[in-house]
């Protein structure tokens, strides 16, 4: 059923990318969507409920983060597929951020995951509208494969006292550790029975399910739809056994009452004090949360050519926050897991994010007072199984191999994160590895090159076999020139000319300079007057265009005690006396 | 006289210069090192007090920072002319961060002063050691430039009160401004009268002694002698008259009495509160004086075919700041109008220095009892013309007419430090440029590019005439592949190829790569990953050697889905079925 086409300004297309594929809508798409959303809603309603336990909120708050955000994200984000939600890594620092503020179960605790989503809402929207997006590109690929690494043991830590039946606090290896190892005796063992029998489930489900369902003969699309239902299995099960055998009466603890019915309506408090302490970790959740479903929405985005526009993503991320703060929910992203089984179940629009927010609403006004059983063992034993599957720390032995900074770069994050908590950790690595960027970049590789005999080609004289004159030097600068490296080529000349006596002439052959800042002009002003004294003159050639243009503008030629050649063959052509030998 | 040739080991030689040009040491050499130090000795007296006023210090710790540190200075670093000791800009930055520990005129006030002078000493040092001269490559050239305009307004209004005979206070226009213009009304006309007599008459010394003593038929080495001797004239002058005319009891502000003698030890105080409130502006004093003594000593060995070592200035500056702190000094560093003038002088060797020093001693130990009438008035105008000399706002205009960046870099630092002081005026400029720079370096200069008819060359298809094949896109990355910009190259691609049927292969040319870090190899797999989704093929051309040596090291030779080609030619040769057209 094509619906009649209507012409939609552009600014409003821009932003809500919901009028775009609303229009082409067919019914085809609507069925695809629902089989995506029906699968989605049964891995989400479990992760919902985990993932609020991992921030240390009470369950219903993970339905309530699940509903709202899931809409305002299918009505301004771009990517077709992401599934955004609670997600782990999101929810420890959650959990790390709030901590620090209030103490866990208490009001104040729940009131600021919900500033703390209300500010990433708007940190995110006003990156979006500000076309910042390019901030997230400082956060490396060693610095987030180090964080991640290291949030994954966090969060197994710190679901070891669910999982025994035992009391814990503290947020990194420093105090978590010593806290669960003093608690350690108290364990309970029939929680632990629990643990164990709903983890190896899942561990098994995760492979061995699928298999025998297609053996059994069921449709495809039903295999498909049951492969996931095993943290669903899980909840239900030990939701029975508990209720069934009383094992609460044992010491097993429980979910208990959950409030019935439709996310509350939440007017966010606007403490100055919590909003400032907030603020450094919202701008991380924030950051973190971006770079995340940016690289996942790509990835799933080009699979079916098509493409997601990042800033306008940051806005989608941005309500979603905000809706998740207004319904009582708390900080959300797109989740890798997730979005890539939305995906393969063939969700086609985000209208299957939609009606994941349908499936989860239901959920939320008629399943919770089925959920008061359930043990949060089965919650901790569905996000260890989740989040042990993708602990990754190859990144320290490829960056060992192929990039020492690299390596130190998530060594250090890794580490900081372990010992000092995931702020720390990430600022650490992020800073570490702008600096060692900036700290190479103060010593760029300048080449002293040769004519390749017989060629007008000019090569490295330690790489190829040239010819050179004794009067003449050429130095390939393989950088952009700027106040970070501006010194070092004053003093490289200056070493590489001092005692030099046949020397008469310098040139600087430009081929990779894109940018001279005035900084770096300076210098070759100075590097001009230097020569002067050794009564060398210094000569460019092959300068680019539009650095050419930008230095017709400046004294820098007139000063220029040579001259600025087109190729380096003509300025070796007209510099020596004798053919170069 | 030939000295006898010793041996001496590296490591000494390393650590002290003095061992080489102390073993060439001749009668000439001599005598040419006492003209100079003697030029220098009477342009120092009159400025080391001045200097010590604008530090708010009393002025004999202008002549004790004028002895010891010379002479470790000629000890241990490698320029043979920098003249160091108390220069204007690190005194105004001593007067601003010793006036937040303590109050003007206050022995902690001085003793803050000596701790500063201790704390950068061994800045300098441990720099020097670690070889870390490289990080004073983060102060650009318009940051350094902005923040001199800045500090010479803010040292003339420093010095208005002194003009005026008022009292006032503050450290930046905010504070200064309003405290001076409240007392305006309390001005004595006396010293007024001074003020201007003393500043014109030093105006026009700077340029009109010269002409004058040539004319009288003085020798050469005589006039350049007097022609300096201007400042020590008008300190003279004005203490005779003060005297003569009991101007003081007209409320003329003097010095008063100076201890007289030799430099006292001092065992400076290791109060931790004051060492950490000194901290950072410790290290600002320590890369600012460094930055501006290797500029200059740099220029002026060029100019004798010389060379200074700049990690072994650290060394030297170092020291000459810790033999200012146990000798009641205060923190000093070379000099720019004393070290071109001691060159001038025809200085040879780092002796000049030590010859000022005891010029310096003899005074401190007979003159000083001399000085008791000096007006402080006549040492304000002795910093005020010699600052305003160096008044230089052409940064603005030029950075203006070249570079915005660098422009917003000066324009802040020099607002920065007017309003806020100079450490805020400076850490804003050097975080700024470094944010501008990162921020330039995440969209590097990408290139499509095609072959010039009948030629191997490949020239940007916006700026030549130049032939493409429709199912081979060529982009030229001008920049390294780093975590900044690895994610604007997945963009890049991933726009440029959505919606182009044709298309069956990339090729990025590697011409100007020299490196790839983990986060860009990454971004690389990415894409290809992506490209296949596309059945797009990505070659890569013209890698450099050491980057290919790297990449074979991954696995992602393996991974990519076409071919590397030595040459961008042979890549079009080899993908185009039918000739480029």
């Amino acid at each position: 059923m094509a619906k009649p086409r209507v012409s939609i300004p552009k600014p409003l297309r821009q932003y809500l990318p919901i009028l775009e594929w609303g229009k082409a809508y067919s019914r085809d798409t609507l069925s695809n969507d629902l089989v995506a959303a029906t699968i989605v809603t049964i891995m989400l309603i479990p992760q919902s409920l985990a993932y609020a336990l991992l921030a240390g909120l009470p369950p219903e708050m993970g339905l309530y983060a699940s509903i709202l955000p899931l809409i305002a994200y299918a009505m301004f984000a771009t990517s077709r597929v992401l599934a955004v939600g609670p997600v782990a890594i999101v929810s420890l620092m959650t959990a790390s951020a709030v901590g620090q503020v209030a103490l866990s179960g208490s009001t104040e605790y729940a009131t600021a995951a919900i500033v703390l989503a209300l500010m990433s809402g708007l940190i995110l929207l006003g990156m979006g509208l500000l076309r910042l997006g390019f901030l997230a590109n400082f956060l490396s690929h060693p610095v987030i494969a180090g964080f991640m690494a290291a949030a994954i043991i966090l969060i197994a830590m710190s679901q070891f006292k669910h999982l025994l039946g035992i009391k814990a606090s503290g947020s990194n290896l420093l105090t978590l550790g010593p806290s669960l190892f003093k608690n350690l005796l108290s364990a309970n063992w029939i929680t632990i029975l629990i643990s164990i029998g709903a983890s190896g489930f899942l561990i098994w489900a995760r492979k061995g399910l699928k298999p025998i369902l297609s053996r059994l003969g069921l449709g495809v699309q039903l295999v498909t739809i049951l492969s996931k239902t095993g943290p669903l299995v899980v909840v239900a099960v030990t939701t029975f056994l508990v209720w069934a055998l009383g094992l609460d009466k044992h010491g097993v603890a429980i979910v208990g009452t959950l409030p019935q019915g439709i996310p509350p309506l939440v007017m966010p408090t606007f403490d100055a004090a919590v909003w400032s302490s907030l603020a450094m970790s919202a701008v991380m959740i924030s950051i973190i949360g971006f770079v995340e479903s940016v690289s996942v929405g790509q990835t799933l985005a080009a699979r079916r050519k098509q493409r997601i526009v990042p800033n306008q993503e940051l806005i989608g991320l941005g309500m979603s926050n905000i809706g998740s703060a207004v319904s009582g929910g708390f900080p959300v992203t797109g989740g890798f897991s997730r979005s890539v089984v939305n995906f393969d179940s063939g969700a086609k629009t985000p209208a299957a994010g939609a009606f994941t927010a349908i499936g989860i609403l239901l959920a939320a006004m008629f399943l919770t007072p089925l959920l008061y059983f359930l043990p949060k063992a089965a919650l901790s034993s569905i996000i260890i199984v989740a989040v042990l599957s993708m602990l990754d720390f190859s990144m320290l032995k490829k960056t060992w191999a192929y990039s020492k900074p690299d390596f130190w770069a998530v060594a250090v994050t890794i580490t900081l994160t372990l010992l000092m908590g995931v702020k720390i950790g990430v600022s650490a690595g992020v800073i570490l590895s702008m600096v060692l960027y900036l700290y190479a970049a103060t010593k760029p590789h300048i080449a002293e090159v040769g004519r390749v005999p017989d060629t007008e080609h000019y090569r490295n004289i330690l790489r190829h076999s040239v010819e050179t004159s004794p009067t003449i030097v050429t130095l390939r600068i393989d950088a952009n020139l700027f106040f970070g490296n501006a010194r070092f080529l004053e003093d490289y000349i200056l070493e590489r000319v001092v005692g030099d006596e046949n020397l008469k002439h310098v040139i600087l052959q430009c081929t990779a300079i894109n940018e001279i800042d005035m900084s770096a002009l300076e210098s070759l002003e100075t590097i001009i007057d230097r020569l002067n004294s050794f009564n060398i003159k210094l000569h460019l050639s092959e300068v680019k265009g539009p650095v050419m243009d930008r230095l017709k503008h400046t004294h820098f030629l007139q000063d220029l005690s040579g001259e600025v050649f087109l190729t380096q063959h003509q300025a070796m052509d007209a510099l020596s006396n004798n053919p170069p030998h």
